[in-house]
């Protein structure tokens, strides 16, 4: 799979997995909903519950901008399977309201995510990741 | 979500993905077939293509064993949404044909995906991930 093509399976998918690493240098994981726009995937923290208000998944990126992203498709004909990743480097940006780029990403997320967002747009911290590294792989 | 309905999660799922970290410290990501046995969960380098034969995910493993793994269910309704989290070391075993704890994982792996396996067991190295702490969310 090319970078193109890999970059296109992340412009298809509604969910992907970000793993960042903590300050102790172990990986951690979370599933997020997100926005491409270029080469940028952005995600903001948005009304659905969280395990706690003070995000590992914030803390740890800005202790470690170095972040991956995967989305997959399981299938039991694995003749079928395929993944994407994309390597990059993320920062946290402040809440739309405080800023031009956090505002634009949040429409793009609204656009995409008409009918969770549409009435209550995400209004906390924006991520923006600038991808350096599509790649994927496919069974056949 | 309680650690025992985290670790249920797994149970019933055919997919996780698995987090590690290279030598420079950056994250990496990719998905894993596995069975789980006690708070055990193992893969196994099966038949599947590969992008490179030296695979990184067992590279990383050997530098660096903590992992990270994750299953998770995305459906329009965000209500529906969840995920299961474990966290863990990792250890890469010899093949199976020259370690018993490596044969029982294999049989375990053979067991659940019977369609993919059962004529073709994995050949290749088996990983263990001894899963210290289990965790989850779900939207409601």
């Amino acid at each position: 799979m090319t970078g193109g093509q890999a970059r296109e399976r992340f412009v298809r998918s509604r969910i992907a997995r970000l793993a960042t690493v903590d300050t102790s240098g172990r990986p951690h994981l979370v599933p997020v909903v997100f926005a491409l726009t270029g080469d940028t995937v952005a995600f903001a923290v948005d009304h659905k519950p969280k395990r706690s208000a003070r995000l590992k998944r914030l803390a740890n990126i800005r202790a470690h901008p170095e972040v991956c992203l995967l989305v997959d498709g399981y299938d039991e004909d694995w003749d079928r399977l395929w993944w994407a990743r994309a390597d990059g480097t993320a920062a946290v940006l402040p809440p739309a309201a405080a800023s031009a780029e956090a505002t634009r990403y949040v429409l793009l997320l609204t656009e995409k995510y008409r009918r969770q967002y549409a009435a209550r747009p995400p209004q906390g911290p924006v991520v923006a990741i600038t991808v350096t590294h599509w790649s994927g792989w496919h069974a056949t």
